[in-house]
């Protein structure tokens, strides 16, 4: 409502008679109600205000009323309304001469501009005057507060423009109070603000509240289970139906791509594309970085920084030129590379050739992936629920977390920390070939006693110049000190902490409350970017001898003395190649757990992606890009969830007028294959990068591999359950899963799956650790028992359904709109909103 | 509202008869209606329960219904009520024989305890009953939670307590409705749960809401300002007013404390103030530690830790003994201490001989301090508003800051980072007497290659053992190499940032949500004695040369050569025992300050003192202690805000009888002159701790130092507004001053202060640094200077007034009621809980 002193004018005389006329006044009440309809109104947009509460001086202004004025025009609030909004005026106030109180509500046939009578000079339908003698309170402005919040709520509106008689009104007020909420008085704060909720409810929602939907606070979405969580009207997935037919899937996802190819070079003309593509090149030149790093440090060489470059560019554009998901980013996740560091301490501990054993294994893998695309296997991705995929993660985060922490300690082996009485001390420079047996300590001390440094120490001809600058000058450094760097281990580890706290804060600069969204955003996006080149700004301060990323100086395989293709059988014996097909089989499971997660998620409702997925032509694609990379001895791939979300945030496409303080609402992705095609080009010609690559210290990099283990943990409900765990139950957050499962019931459920994880942590650490993709398999089993404990609500709620829970639910007509209540999804949403690059599957 | 499926039994067949009387019921339904009610209802507190939905089985049970059952007495829920509570019982649902709804509302002339009906087995006076046929939606469970909430409105049960007619009754019912609050539908979702306001407003605050308050997020609270502020009535401060007569305000104080002095013993006879000793114990002697550590690394050692003991025991135990506020704890804080530090250095750089100079200055303190004392000066304290306080508070904490950063890069001066290609690398033993002029390089080589420690190295009989071992063999470390110690600077700086990062993190426990309170209080009270515990056993775990404090070995000054009581003159001239009248002018003012507005705090109304305060008896005895510790050279004291705050808060006395849940109410405070005496007796006694605390490296006491500047920094109003330069106006919290000053004029006061800090940061880093606490006062000039760029109100809201403001705001009648509205305060204490422990005005 309108800041008003007094209308002078609202639509020319003729209707502001009408309104009065309808009352019981006396002539002269009339007149002066009449004259103080048609002053002019005072809105909030002109530049010059007069208090509120003040007499307005009576101003005469030659201006036509019914033509609204360049401030109305020009307010920022026109925005803020739909194209076909309309105004309503409520007008309120304390008329002294007034002998009781007067109140008009008027609804026009047509709606009118009403001149300057409106803020914004938009047609009015409604019109509600509330004038009266002087009450004690504020009376007449709460009345015209209650009016202006009834006009503006879309279900009386659709009610009383359908008005034919009071008795409908009257009817739409009812409704409208059946639906208010009402807090009593007394503890309440009056005056305290309630914040508004973050996600508003749609209109829809409200008049079909009976809809079934049921949100946790997950941190994905099953295909199988769009319909019970996501926003948006229930959508089955027909990519994931059963063809029944022979690589039935697969035909079908080429056939419906085919139809989009041309379209996906022709979406990606838009400026947008080239700010995705900085940001998505950059994450992937530092993810190849940090996985080329380790992978190097896992398989004592035999990938490295060289290959993790050359792999990601080839498999990565491929991927994108010929995949279902030309969205997806591929990268050498966290799971794959466990696993490919299992194989090569498996193959060390055996005396194999690692690259040709490695070479069936994909050879094997490809082979199992094939057989799963044909068979259409993909379908199988809705039996693995919440609790398997929590423990997969889970467990990928501790390997995460433990190797990081794990290398530093080992660092500190390779530096040790010189501790006082520590016997290794002194170190001196020894010429090799001693020129007399005479002293010439004296004279040397003499001579030039403060030149210590190449002081000749007699008939051993030494000098304490440092180790390198002793062996330049021909000298051999001699003496248990030589070999001990100082400073390192600290300095290191103090490199360590903060590439692993300014990513973690920088991330979480993007909730806080300071600097502008853009700065925030950038910040955010480029953590581990900026904690990366963080961490080497300080190492190359200082300038100490720390431990540094190698990268090969020219382009050749890291490993010395192969070529680009490996030979298929090295010095393994024959048999090898069929055995191989043992650790192939575990590592398929693996590669099609991690594939197919990461493809459903990509493809959720909320994305509105237009062109479909294509479940089973990816997990083709990984096939041949895995016999591909393991022929030339490069990094295996899959797809990388967390960066191909970033990729497709980067190319939202959003609504163009947005009002200042009004989010722009969401219309899709720009679906296309350039993007990514671009970011892997540049990222094949970023192997020339080499000679700035050297600089970055490894403790930085395993200081990122911290963070994104923690920060991968920290995005899982259990996770969350398990902070339960150590909350007195007042403190709790008020998490949908605790208003419907007893607490006990949900610690149960964490400690089962914290047993589950101990197990598993347990056999990884023993010489079985290999088979651990089975183990990981297992879950799905122990999910199953886990319906003998607990009901289909129960885990419903803490889990997911699997799909013979789901018909068995709806066998026993407990269906969930029912017992829980539909519209209470949106308080979870107000807890826990899905922020979208936190859902985390895998880890990298 | 109890579950319940059917009533047996309410308190016998005569009064359900009664209920039942008053309806125009068929005999039938009357039957019917009777024996619904006579059934015995089911509690929640009941083992067994019966599902609220389900049907109950009609159970006979052979009890006396009039009888309350075991469980109604051993309700927990007993616990939450007052003494004379009631029980009115509310019975709703749906009846499908009924053929309209059925309400009863019965007031009994006197509560009657109605038997197994009520869940708690107190007497009744109210019932109400709402029956009838089923109905779409919940219909009657909320008009039954409806009558629920209006029964427990204290207002409504008076009014309904005292009505005598359906008229009384129907007025009280309007006067209810009056004050609720509406919240709309459509937008709002109605499952959202609205938090409970933290700050519960009283009831007497509700009726009395046109009260003048106003709350800004202050962190203290003037004497003058009470009224304005204070949650409780106004209470006019007797120690403040003038007596007009000279020592008039001492002789006052001391006549008020003598009369308790003997109760001030006996008051401290409970248990809790064992707890309070050990607590206010362990935290003084960290501050002695901490800050008799600094002092004698910025005195050269003039003063040192035992000096610090030593002064805290006497100065502390006669300040208990004796002072106006015996619940004051006395430390040697920050701005006390940086004008000693600046007093040193003014006294070395002019060869001056410190100890006598800085005795002369005591004596002209306490002079200076006695004529305040006589003049009654400690009124004045009402002209530092908060603006000059806050300057006051920042600058020092910026200096705690900007020293204990400085002290960590001097520790890396001292103990070098070694760089490859560092010159002054080896390092060997020489032994001082040659043997022969024989080369046994090549036979030590041969015999025994590897024991290359004690090889020697021909002619000059040099050996590679670590210098301490060298000296101790009777040899001479040689080389550039032997002075510096490797990997103590990085482990120093770990350990500063160990330090400070576990600190702020044990204080932030508090308000996390983990561990049961017990837990969380301990943490946080502790927070800088386990992170110095926790720094001490890293640094002992590895067992590196870090500085350590210096602490004496026996019971003498640590200016070696000096006995206990500092000559008068020593080596300066005469006049400087005049001179020093200049300096300690400027420490009167400080000491002024620190110690005044601390006092005041102490003695805020909400704090419930009963023995009244003593301003000019605390400065008399602050006056007195100066003087007795410049003559024994021990460091110079004045109360301790945050120290003396934790031992009152330590003091509490609060209500018994608190039941689950419910937070105990405060009573006030058990003042006593006996935990603050043995305090300071264990203190002294704790020198004799010496062999203990020579293991507390330094970096691990920098870092509490800087801990304790960001703490005090982040707890004043200034940064919040200063964080709100930096924060986009849509992420602004809901602050009072926000809602009643515009944001730029807001900004433009956080500018003038951060200019005169500035200013102030400028002139303390020139040679002139020694006269800020003249400069400090500058800052009530600028405060009175400020009156002309902002109006009153705004100067309340961002500051508080001057004495003179307050009389124009009167004159102008522009009460802070009229333009502010009263309840607001409420709200502003949701935002800012006033947390004890962060009222930080010094910061020790």
């Amino acid at each position: 409502m309108s800041c008003w002193a007094g209308p002078r004018h609202w639509s020319g005389e003729r209707r502001a008679e009408q309104v009065i006329r309808v009352e019981s006044l006396s002539p002269e009440l009339r007149g002066q109600l009449q004259a103080l309809l048609l002053q002019r109104p005072q809105h909030h947009i002109q530049t010059r205000t007069w208090p509120c509460w003040g007499s307005t001086p009576p101003k005469k202004v030659p201006h036509n009323e019914n033509v609204p004025l360049k401030e109305q025009h020009q307010n920022p609030l026109r925005q803020k309304l739909p194209p076909e909004a309309e105004v309503a005026t409520v007008l309120a106030g304390e008329l002294g001469f007034l002998p009781q109180p007067l109140g008009a509500f008027v609804r026009l046939r047509d709606p009118v501009v009403l001149g300057t009578l409106t803020e914004v000079p938009l047609p009015s339908r409604f019109f509600c005057l509330l004038l009266g003698p002087a009450m004690p309170g504020r009376g007449y402005h709460e009345m015209g507060r209650a009016a202006a919040v009834l006009l503006s709520d879309p279900q009386f509106q659709w009610s009383v423009r359908r008005a034919s008689n009071l008795h409908d009104l009257l009817a739409a007020l009812d409704a409208f109070l059946e639906e208010v909420t009402v807090l009593p008085p007394g503890r309440w704060d009056p005056t305290a603000r309630i914040l508004p909720p973050k996600c508003l409810s749609s209109q829809h929602k409200r008049s079909l509240s009976r809809k079934r939907e049921v949100e946790g606070f997950s941190t994905r979405r099953m295909a199988g289970a769009e319909d019970r969580r996501g926003p948006g009207p229930q959508v089955p997935c027909p990519e994931l139906q059963r063809t029944g037919r022979l690589f039935g899937g697969l035909v079908q996802d080429v056939n419906r791509k085919a139809s989009w190819y041309t379209t996906d070079f022709l979406d990606a003309l838009h400026p947008q594309c080239f700010s995705a593509v900085l940001y998505i090149y950059l994450a992937t030149v530092t993810n190849a970085i940090t996985f080329g790093g380790l992978l190097g440090d896992a398989t004592d060489g035999a990938q490295g920084v060289l290959e993790s470059f050359l792999g990601t560019a080839v498999a990565g554009a491929a991927f994108c030129l010929l995949a279902g998901q030309p969205l997806t980013i591929l990268s050498s996740t966290g799971p794959v590379l466990v696993f490919e560091r299992l194989l090569f301490s498996f193959s060390r501990d055996h005396n194999l050739d690692y690259l040709p054993f490695r070479l069936w294994v994909g050879i094997w893998v490809a082979t199992f992936c094939l057989v799963l695309v044909a068979t259409e296997a993909s379908v199988l991705v809705r039996y693995f629920t919440r609790f398997t995929e929590e423990g997969f993660c889970a467990l990928i985060s501790f390997i995460f977390i433990y190797d990081a922490l794990g290398k530093m300690v080992n660092l500190t082996h390779a530096y040790p920390i010189q501790r006082p009485g520590f016997p290794g001390y002194g170190c001196f420079c020894q010429y090799p070939d001693p020129q007399g047996n005479e002293s010439q300590w004296a004279t040397t001390k003499q001579k030039n006693r403060d030149d210590i440094l190449s002081m000749d120490l007699g008939l051993v001809n030494a000098s304490l110049l440092p180790p390198s600058e002793c062996t330049q000058q021909g000298g051999q450094p001699r003496g248990p000190g030589c070999h001990t760097v100082p400073d390192i281990a600290f300095f290191s580890l103090l490199l360590f902490l903060t590439s692993f706290f300014f990513a973690t804060a920088f991330k979480h600069v993007k909730t806080s409350s300071f600097f502008p969204s853009v700065v925030r955003k950038v910040l955010s996006d480029f953590s581990s970017v900026l904690a990366i080149l963080l961490g080497c700004g300080l190492d190359a301060f200082l300038g100490l001898a720390t431990p540094k990323l190698t990268v090969p100086t020219e382009f050749k395989p890291t490993l010395p003395g192969r070529g680009w293709l490996v030979s298929p059988f090295g010095a393994n014996p024959w048999w090898l190649s069929v055995a191989a097909a043992l650790p192939a089989l575990l590592l398929t499971i693996l590669i099609f757990m991690d594939q197919q997660i990461t493809a459903v998620i990509l493809n959720r409702a909320e994305y509105k992606l237009q062109k479909g997925a294509g479940f089973h032509l990816d997990l083709f694609c990984v096939a041949v890009l895995i016999l591909l990379t393991s022929a030339l001895g490069l990094p295996w791939y899959v797809s990388a969830t967390v960066i191909s979300l970033a990729h497709m945030d980067s190319l939202r496409r959003e609504s163009r007028v947005c009002a200042p303080g009004e989010a722009p609402s969401f219309l899709g992705i720009r679906e296309q294959r350039l993007t990514g095609l671009v970011v892997f080009i540049l990222t094949g010609f970023s192997i020339f990068l080499a000679p700035v690559l050297k600089f970055i210290p490894m403790p930085v990099l395993y200081g990122i591999f911290l963070y994104m283990g923690v920060a991968a943990l920290s995005s899982i409900q259990f996770v969350k359950r398990v902070q339960l765990l150590l909350m007195p139950a007042k403190h709790q957050p008020d998490l949908m899963l605790l208003r419907h499962v007893p607490l006990n019931r949900v610690h149960l459920f964490t400690a089962i799956q914290l047993v589950c994880l101990g197990l598993l942590w347990i056999i990884k650490s023993t010489p079985a650790a290999i088979i651990f993709p089975l183990m990981l398999l297992g879950l799905v089993g122990v999910r199953k028992a886990l319906e003998w404990f607990f009901s289909p609500q129960e885990l419903l709620w803490l889990d997911e359904l699997m799909p013979e829970e789901e018909r068995s639910i709806s066998e026993k007509g407990l269906e969930p709109e029912q017992s829980f209540g539909g519209d209470e999804s949106q308080d979870s949403e107000l807890m826990y909103q899905p922020k979208v690059p936190e859902i985390n599957i895998s880890v990298n």
